[in-house]
């Protein structure tokens, strides 16, 4: 078994010293670090942290982290939250119909690609359910026009406790979840958006761009908010279109795009690279 | 002197037996075609095509320009606009200060880059006499805020009429012109807008785009219409950013692809590789 | 039942009135066309297009295109392929222990994205049965190591001529085929390479990118030639990296270029949009 | 005026502790730090950073300099630059015929893009000179093919000493120059080349590309070294292009993309973001 690290996601009033009192903490522990990103929000007075070392001494590792985190709160007055590299996090997935962006994730975290695990599938359709079943992925199948949308955001929402997740992805969900369900949920909800946000929000935005004639479209990936596709936006890509590309020419290459920017946003998640702060991330890389 | 070129830009109602009929019509007169491409556009049943050709004997240039049109619609029933290539279109400008792609435009029109002629720059602004004097270019300065809005675009537009141009460029103008004026000059006019339309149209982009904390911002080179910064979109690129860049270097990032986009959009008007069909473009590459 | 269409591919000497002859002809024949690109080259004097017609007297339809075919090669001096929209080219993949670019494509195949059928798959390491297994994709084992080469590749040919394929594609394929297996196999064969050829060809190229210290890294997807990482090129793509990457970095980010240039190659050939000329290929899109 | 700052760049044994000693070090001399960032190389146990701070008490700042690179020196055993905000690099540059590196740069000099000075330019041709004069730029014809290669060298090394060159910048010039020369200059030098490196180093690489048949192209900005287009890259950046585009088409679009890495490598250099290690570099951006 090797060292275990300690990843430190940090945010609050920027003042002088705090570089050097961080990095003189965790020296003073007996750890090395290993990664130390930092960023100023000089408008806005705030100092953001990312910082990862490695703890040689095993048993001691999550009272260090925790010893850490007091520290940053009480001392530095930040906010600040902590992993262990040993942790998992687990992830809860919805899905409606379509396919791609549920099969490249979940093929991601069976290659072990992602720092986490996927533990369950709901969707608001059973068509999927043959995909998940052959790669042994426990699937739901809760059918939002029968239930009501109430009680199916329930029902979603006691899955997603039954299984104790850490993070819920919409992979490609196409109802729009009510803000009670996010306030319910208590965990981050990562949504990919198959434009290039702020434009063409909404539906149907491949139908959008083309009626616009844009010669570039792109995918989004945010955190859900209660605001319609107005979250912090996490990742975006784009591809060059033309006139010749028609709306299902714009599906299909924003497909490509969908499924490699939605990876890209869980996994940066996954490594507590991604900080929120006002309607912004802050994404350490 | 070598064998002169003629390019035709068509588009009409699709039906079968078009390209042969182009094709073979320019094979009787004996014409080789150099380049064609061609576009349908399936759920308007519209025909879109730029075609070029060697016309060898040169005397008759013009007229074989002249009879393709003709035949073009009345037996094809399209509307045809041809240019033969020793023709060299007039371009002008306005502009306020800001100088980038003002200097860049102006460069690549004097390197020989552009297939016509940087003829005449109106300014609301004195500040960029000085560089285009170093480049003998003429410049005129209508001062916008002392004739008022309405007169102001009536000495712009007389000058560009005094300089007979074909096509007007906005490099940065910061005033909104009028529908006035864009009826009354009878030429295309092409603006560059600092954002990835249709997102952040409008004053301050770059501010629009740190505000939301996109990832990726752009730039825009469409024809201006009296809707603002909804005009057919010509050309459009791109940038990656992240929370580390500020305001000021958005905006200086984004300079660079203001300039490349607007030069490309340009360029490809004044070659007759853009046809304009409701609101958007072919651009023929 | 909607109407079939027939798509040809054509290259050969160019000369006046080629457009005009296959669109004539086509017309003649009662056919609409849907696309037609083409392109020249004049330094070579070569000819090369892509014509796809509906073709709606439905019986007629491979008549119709052995027709073409022959008035093509006869007629025009061309050589043509041609294909009929109903007809599903049937891929067999090479694979080894990696396992991105076999589960990215054959979900492709199964969501029905690709114009063909992946038919079977041949690796010479087994890890990779389980997957297919789930996927109900026929897998062979062929120990390379075991067997020695030759024989090895002589049972890979024997299992892709049991499945009929009309195509070969290397899904990272870590063994180098022998210009025998090229030239027995009849059929093309696609390969990616995990670089940005012709930079970094051979073994281990993100090693070389990071000793290098490049910015950017790519993929390559080819036709396979006895040259090692020198046949045409079909696609390629590129990422932005930095110092901050490490090797492993590289490889990650490349994962998602491999996969997606990949299955970028095997669509444009699978929907006859490739022809290879010398050292190049002619791409339509 | 106002307050100064001064950016340090260092690098050196990697040990614990680093981080904690500059940012102990710099707030106990009342700096307050503006921008942070460091780098590992985990294989080569090396550690980069680059700080920049306010040193608020204004005379004193060019001996706080002094005083933190002999500590960076004397007790942390690392290489540090330092330089104080209000100094200005002078620039040299040497160009060949093709004017629009030289153009695109020396605008953005005006304009107060870049934190520096171009201070003379230096051609083995005389075409350039007129556009150097109407922009007040000292133009030297220095005749490599009448004076011999080495006294050429030698002239053109008087010129930018006369000058006090700090950074020479070649803008597309056509000659190689000697080990000798880069050794004598005593400056790093820059050089953009018209290729993606390490592909299609030497002469005519747009040549190279349209042989090859890539699907893209690329420039690169490197210092350079005595081994010919092998210096440590600075930047690159790429386009796509396909095979409609002829050498012409490429050689065009590769302009575009050769004056932004340019620029956007001189203007890294100078804001002291560059860190050279081996073959590579590091880039704070």
């Amino acid at each position: 078994m090797g060292t275990l690290s300690i990843v430190a996601l940090l945010h609050g009033p920027d003042r002088p010293g705090l570089v050097a009192r961080v990095a003189g903490w965790i020296f003073e522990q007996g750890g090395n670090i290993l990664h130390a990103d930092q960023h100023r929000d000089a408008e806005e007075n705030v100092f953001f942290q990312r910082v990862e070392w490695a703890q040689p001494s095993r048993g001691d590792v999550p009272q260090v982290a925790a010893s850490f985190k007091a520290m940053a709160h009480l001392e530095l007055g930040m906010e600040c939250q902590t992993a262990i590299s040993n942790e998992r996090a687990r992830v809860g997935m919805l899905v409606s119909r379509i396919p791609h962006c549920l099969q490249d994730l979940a093929l991601r975290f069976r290659r072990g690609e992602m720092r986490g695990e996927l533990v369950c599938v709901v969707s608001n359709h059973p068509e999927l359910r043959h995909f998940c079943e052959s790669m042994s992925l426990p699937f739901h199948h809760v059918d939002v026009r029968a239930s009501g949308k109430t009680e199916a955001e329930e029902m979603q929402l006691g899955i997603f406790k039954k299984y104790k997740v850490d993070l819920i992805v919409l992979a490609r969900y196409m109802q729009i979840l009510s803000g009670q369900f996010l306030t319910d949920a208590g965990v981050p909800v990562i949504n990919i958006h198959h434009s290039f946000l702020p434009a063409f929000a909404g539906s149907r935005p491949y139908h959008q761009a083309y009626a616009w004639g844009v010669k570039i479209i792109g995918a989004t990936a945010h955190y859900a908010s209660a605001a319609l596709d107005q979250g912090p936006i996490i990742a975006q890509d784009v591809v060059r279109i033309s006139h010749r590309h028609t709306v299902e020419d714009l599906i299909r290459k924003g497909q490509d795009l969908e499924q490699t920017v939605f990876a890209q946003a869980v996994r940066s998640h996954l490594e507590y690279r991604v900080l929120v702060y006002k309607h912004k991330t802050v994404v350490f890389d």
